[in-house]
Order: structure tokens, then C-alpha cells, then sequence
């Protein structure tokens, strides 16, 4: 079990003309070929690394790595390797990966333009230039895809289903019928877009429980990206709605008719039943729960595990909640921190 | 991004032969044709649209919707649209969604009757008058299927299992061997059923863990309706088995040997370990967790992200259980409220 | 839905055969033939069962089945059907239950050896002697499987991947680009592996998020089970890592960078953020939430839904540890005790 780590590797490229692409500056020699990215532990030659602060510098200049990416701090250090000057050397580490990122080197995209002739797709499917499908996709009635989106292998895409251009739908996605994506969105494998809500209707007399229709859709924003094996709901009548650049990890659970705003972050496991607002730039953490019609107001943050009454609304932008019911997270650490103290006594 | 939202559309039928159909009388124009069913502030023409609450009638009155299916305090409205009344107004626009539904259009399950060519059937496998299988479906050994099931794509059924009939399983589902589903059972996309269980013996010299059996069954009985992504295992030696009715959502985990009533629900992201019992009409919130062998009795409800300690009993018909671990609900308000005062004075 | 349950049938052995290979020992009629495993309460004609309670015993003999696996307690009884006697009862039933099933029968292996025809294998994959690839299974570009590997019809296995020996992936499992499995791992239908971590940058002049490179593996060493649906990251540089012999359950998320130890078990819909350490032994209950950068340390058990913040360390081999954050398991209680006086009084 020794293989080598892989990494991404792109055409080599001089650090100089990378620096310039995200907008850094140079420290030393320009003309340094690189081709990878790496943690300072794993870098060998030809890869790029980056320190955010400054007690890792050192390790950073003595590892095989070709070149630093380091914050101002460290513009006069004088160094074997060219060091590239940013205010925010992590972001400035993502975009070099970015622009080294050959695609089906860094991902499974592989080839633009192949669609496998495993693949089945309706005559009427709409699939524009440079999209790639891969091997048992299955492609229903009136599908829409844009330029150079690609579909991995096994994905299922319903009836009228819409993608925009720049796509990645990793294996064994699920999408339902009419769902929307925009464009650069990113979908993770065995995730599923777009299925039946879950609303019923209660017979007095019978006590079973009927299905309430499920017919509504699910619009997907652009630039979003949803974990391994999510779930978001269609809407009961209307739309669930994902807002642009929203960030959702695995198994999180998205209920029908919810409206999640832009550039939200949720973590993984995070479960919202239905009809919930949240709103532009909260950040929810793991495993958190929210009850329907619950509302969490702009730049909220909601510690892991925090659960939120149904129609609850928690205010405050740049304010942090914790606890079942969740309160604000000073509140709660004073009451956890009241009740050590009197079990102690007790 | 300005598509219109899709409804469900079936052809035309009049509001009164619907109204007869689902036992509700009509006041106004029996005549009225009408195909879908909407929000009231989606609806367009030849919508239905329903109001259980007197205050939004006004608004329901004002919509584009061809006719208002209300509660009988709307009985002596005068109004320009037919009007549906019903002492259960929800579910009877809940009865006319299914009445106007066509499979194909208000689902994914298109034309029945059908095998496509890609599907991998076993010889022995036996297909009921008006199943359909969809693309790349897998069905081994001994599988029986019942009359106008619908398999979705890539769905994979293992040897001897055995599906009644008017069941929907929507693509890339996995049923492991020997799971039997009865009548109308509805799985979403990506559920596993039948997996093994969670088992193992510690050896207490080399202190591995090693597989117990897990070559029990599941069980799933009529009218079951499971959750995207959601995972059921079976028995360890003896069954797992899902009562008639019961409502299951997304990401739901039901350990081995778990025997479920008739008409449980349990929301998202619940999770039961091995050998509990939930009987009839209970409720579980989201994220709720229960540990092995404890039993939740009939009609119990317990609230969002509840904790049910191991072997543990919750007795009380319409009783509802809060918290970790879970206590009559007032109780446990009682304590917040106390540590609340506590920590404020502290 | 009388349908008798399915067990465990190899070919008949002798218990005497069997309890040798164990190395247990026969009192009573050595050549009674066994062909199953089953609970005491299904067992039938042909079945081992086994008592580790001596109270059950006498239901073990009163039942069908043909032997019976009693601890030393047993010794000296007097019983109609052979006893096999041994420290650990459950260990031995576990170990009789695997030398009786035959693959293909047990689990849905089938016959070794056979690639399917619909599979797509890429030209420079290297399949091992008895390796078995099922329906539709993707497999790219420099693939290597070990001798009598089985792959579950619907799985794709992205370019680089490695699997060992006698490994189990069930249906519809999608393992991303660079993944390494060991020998004897098992995984369940729908789980991901080696997945994209959850990892942005923040442009502070956008305020918009930007993908951190997800470019790291993910290593998962010999004997390991996965649940199904479970999703493990690969990552984010480096490696996330399983040890030997974990044991995971369903629904559960482990993060990027994340390095799980030897024989840790880990209930179902548990969630791991990002580089965390748990060492070898570790138990951690059913829906733990572990925040970033912690350690849980060797033999430490978590209880149910148990929350451990970012950065802490819990220590103490064979301690318990519950609630959010988690505390020793005694002082806890002590709490839940002290709160629940308090709110009687109050």
C-alpha cells in the first residue's frame, strides 16, 4: 500500500506568467516551471505551496516544493525559491490549481465532446456544443444541456430537465423530472435533484395518510455545488430554489418549497424540512436540523448540531446560534456553563 | 432562468365529475373543465387551488385558478368560480390531484407495459401484465414482479426479490436479495433496501471484529412510501419489516431486524439502530436517533432530533417526547425554561 | 406476504467438521449434518443456532434447529441434538455461519471469474484471476483489481483506482479517480468513496466562495466495511485514510483529510468534518458530529448523537464520553440529573 500520492498536474508553467494570471507579484526567479499543487508535507518538485502564516514559512522554504505562495509578510525573505506575493495566499493558491487544472487530469471530465454510445437519449434532447456524456447516462423527453457540461457515467436526467453550460454531474446522479441547474453548477456522485416532497394529507376517518401532490420544481442557481449523496426536494406546487454560488455538502437533506439564498454554506448531514428561508450568506454547520417555516436572516451562523424550531426566525448577520433550541451562542455557552457549575455543587 | 413553473397536467376533466368522484358537492358551474392543480399564487387557468383556512379565500377567489376546492365555512360564498366544498378541503384537492394525474406526465413512469432493450432480466424472472422497466435495469434470479409496477433506470434487483404491484421505484434504487415489497410501495431514487445489517463479534484475543450473519429479510408491506437516499437493512437472521403505510423520508437509516407499524412516519435523517420496535401511528421528527432494542408505543410523537436511549419504553397515545434523551415534552421544556432563569441570574 | 425467510444454505456439513474448524468441541452426535444459521425462534431442520444466555437455552433445544452453540455453561447438559461448546458462542455461530456459505448464495457474489458483457473496461485496466464485474460497471483508464474482487452491477470506478483482494462492492457504488482500497474491504450499494471534500476560499473583495483544489486520495486499508449510502471524501492534498478493519456503518460522512485507526467502529449517519484523528479502537455511536482538527484518542467511546467541537481531544482508553460538547459520560448524567431536580423545584 505504497503508491504515490496523485495530484493534479497540468502542463508545466512558468510561476511568473501564473502569478500574473491571479494577480500576485514575484519575489526571485519568474521564469520557475511548476505543475502542481501540494501540501508543504507532500510537495515535490514542480509543485506549488502556500502559507498563510508565517511559523510555517521555514517549512515551506525547505520543502522540494518549486514555489511559495505567501502572504505580505514575507516579502523580504530572501529564499532559494521565488515566492509569490498575495494578500490572500490560500485564494491565491486555488486559482494556481485552477489554472493548472488540465480538465480530465484534475477531474473525471476527461474528454469535451464525446457522448458514449452507451448512452440513451431522446430524440428530443437539446445537447450543445462541447457537452460529454458518459456510459449509461440515460438523457429523457425535451432535456436541455449547455455548452461543455458533462454527465458521468449512470446519471439519470428526468423529463425536461435543464442544464446550463459548464456543468459537472458526477456518476450515478438522480435528477427528476423538470429540474432546473444553472450554469458552472457541480453535482456530486449518487446525489438527487428534485425528488417528491414529503407531504401528505391525513384521512379523520380512515387515519391513513394520502400522498399531497408533489408537482412543483427544483431551481438550481448558478455556480453551485452539492455533495455525494444530498437530497433536495422539488417544490409541493411551487419551487425550491437554490441560491447562486450556495455551497452544500454530503448527505444533506433539503425539503421541498425551501429558498436557500446566495453564497450559503451548508455542512454536511444538515437537514431542512420544508417551505425554510435562508437567506443570502448564512452559514449553517454539520448535522444541524431546522423545522418548517423557519427563517435564518442574512449572514447567520448556526454552530453543528444546532436545531431551529419550525417558523423560528434567527436574526443577526454576523451572529452565531448553538444549542437545540438554537440561541445565540453566548446565551447558550453561559447556560451550559451555569449547569456544570451547579452539578458540580450538587 | 425564467421558465415556467410545470404543473401537473392531465386532459381536462369538469369540475363536477371530479367533485362526484372524490365525494365532495360542488356550489357554482359543475361544468367547469379544469387539468392541474397550483398554489394559489401559481395558478393559471384551468388550475384547482384549495384553501383550509377562510382568510386566504379572498385571495384564492382573486387567482387566475378555474375553481377553489374549501372548507365548509365557505358555503354560502357568491363567487365567480365554481367552488369544491369539503370538510377536509386538503385532502380532497389532494384526491383530485390524483384523479387528473396521467403516469407519464404527473411522474416518471411513462408508458407501461414496456421492457427496454437495455434491461438485464434473468430468465427465471417473472413480469406481471403492465410492468414497466426502464433502461439498464438489472433483475436476477427468481425476481417476481406485480402488475403495472414501474422500475426505474438503473435500478438493480436482486435475486428473489419480489415487488407487488402499482409500486413506483424511481431510478438507481439497490435491492439487495430476498427484499420483498407488497402493493403501491413508492421508493425514490438511490434508496437502498435490504442491506446488510451492522453486526459484528468482537474476538476477544486478536480484538478484531468479525461479520455477524446478516442473511435475514426485508419486509416492506402495502402502500409504503421511502425517501431518496434513504437505507433499510435486513435482518440479521430473522426480518426487518415496514408496516402498511408507513411514510419514510430522505436520508433515513432503519438498522436490522427494526419492525416498523402501520402508518409511522418519520422525517428526514432519522435513524434507528438495530431491533426497535415503533408501533402504530407514531411520528418521528427529523434527525431523531434511537438506540437498539427500545420501543416507541402506539401514537407517540417524538420532536426533531430527539434521543432514544437503548432498551428504553415511550408510552402515550398522541404523547409527545423532546430532547436527548427524550422526556415528555413539557418536562422538558420545563428544565430549558429553569437552566434559562439559572444561567441568567448566574 | 407469507413468504418464508431466506437463510443462509450451503452444502450439508458435519457438525463435527465444522466445530473442528472453529476449534470448538462436540458434545453429542459429531455427524448430525448442518446446512444454515438461524435465530432460535425461525430456526428449521438443518440450522445451527446459539446461546450466550444460558437462560435461552432450553428454547434452543425445544427448538428445530439441528445444533446448538452453548458456552462452557452447557457442558454437562443432557440434550437431543449435539451441542457445540465454546468460550464465545456468538464469535463461533459468526464463524460457522461464513465456512457454511457458499459465495453466491450468502451475498450476491455469484459466480468468480465472469465479466459481464455490458461492462465497459477500459484497455488498460488489469483484472486479477477470479475477479467478478457485473452489469454495466464502469471502468477507466488504469484500473488494477485484485484476485476475485467482485463489482456489483451500476458501479463506476474512476481512472487510478486500485482494489485488492476478495473485495465485495455492491451495486451502484461510485469510487472517484486515485482511490486505494486493501483486501477484504466491503462496500455497500450507493456508498461514494473518494468524493470531493467541502473546501472554499472566501474572496473578501466578492465575498463569494471559490473551490478549494480537492486533489488528495483517499486510502482504505484491508477489511474495512462501508455502509451503504455512506460517503467518504478523499483529500483535500493529502490523504484521507481508513484503518484495518474499520467498521463503518450507513449515511455516515467522513471529511477530507480525515485518518480513522484500526478497528474503529463507527455508527450509522455519523459525521466527520475535516482532519480529524480517531485512533485505533474508537467507538462512536450513531449521528456523533466531530468538528475539525479533533482527536478522539484510542479506545474512547462516543455516545449517540454526541457533538465533539473543532481542535478538542478526548482521552482515556475504554472512557465513555456524551452530549454536546462531549463530556466524560459521568459528569454528564450528573448534569442531566441537577437539571432535571431543579426544574421539579422550580
Amino acid at each position: 500500500m505504497s503508491h504515490p500520492l496523485r495530484k493534479v498536474l497540468g502542463s508545466p508553467r512558468s510561476i511568473g506568467e501564473l502569478a500574473e494570471a491571479i494577480g500576485a507579484r514575484v519575489v526571485g526567479d519568474e521564469s520557475v516551471e511548476v505543475s502542481g499543487v501540494a501540501s508543504i508535507r507532500s510537495a515535490g518538485a514542480g509543485d506549488v505551496v502556500f502559507v498563510e502564516d508565517e511559523k510555517h514559512l521555514a517549512a515551506a522554504l525547505r520543502s522540494a516544493a518549486a514555489a511559495v505562495i505567501v502572504g505580505e509578510f514575507a516579502g523580504a525573505v530572501s529564499a532559494g525559491k521565488p515566492l509569490v506575493i498575495s494578500d490572500h495566499p490560500k485564494l491565491a493558491f486555488a486559482r494556481v490549481a485552477r489554472a493548472l487544472a488540465k480538465p480530465g487530469v484534475a477531474n473525471e471530465r476527461g474528454q469535451v465532446g464525446l457522448v458514449h454510445e452507451t448512452a440513451s437519449i431522446h430524440g428530443s434532447a437539446v445537447l450543445s456544443a462541447g457537452v460529454r456524456v458518459d456510459e449509461r447516462v440515460v438523457i429523457r423527453e425535451g432535456v436541455e444541456i449547455g455548452d461543455n457540461t458533462w454527465i458521468g457515467a449512470g446519471c439519470v436526467l428526468g423529463a425536461g430537465v435543464k442544464l446550463g453550460c459548464e456543468c459537472e454531474i458526477y456518476a450515478n446522479v438522480t435528477i427528476y423530472p423538470g429540474t432546473i441547474l444553472g450554469d458552472g453548477v457541480i453535482v456530486h456522485a449518487g446525489a438527487v435533484l428534485g425528488s417528491d416532497g414529503f407531504g401528505y394529507v391525513r384521512d379523520r376517518k380512515t387515519a391513513r395518510y394520502e400522498k399531497f401532490p408533489q408537482v412543483g420544481r427544483l431551481l438550481i442557481e448558478d455556480d453551485v455545488e452539492i455533495g455525494a449523496n444530498t437530497t433536495i426536494d422539488r417544490g409541493a406546487l411551487d419551487e425550491t430554489r437554490i441560491g447562486r454560488g450556495a455551497k452544500i455538502d454530503n448527505l444533506v437533506h433539503i425539503g421541498h418549497n425551501c429558498q436557500i439564498g446566495e453564497d450559503v454554506v451548508i455542512a454536511a448531514q444538515t437537514g431542512l424540512s420544508g417551505s425554510i428561508v435562508i437567506e443570502k450568506g448564512v452559514v449553517l454547520g454539520g448535522q444541524v436540523g431546522i423545522g418548517e417555516h423557519a427563517r435564518v436572516c442574512e449572514g447567520v451562523m448556526v454552530g453543528g448540531q444546532g436545531g431551529i424550531l419550525p417558523s423560528k426566525v434567527l436574526r443577526g448577520k454576523g451572529k452565531a446560534f448553538w444549542g437545540t433550541p438554537a440561541q445565540p451562542l453566548r446565551e447558550y455557552l453561559k447556560q451550559l456553563a451555569t449547569l456544570a457549575k451547579l452539578a458540580k455543587k450538587d
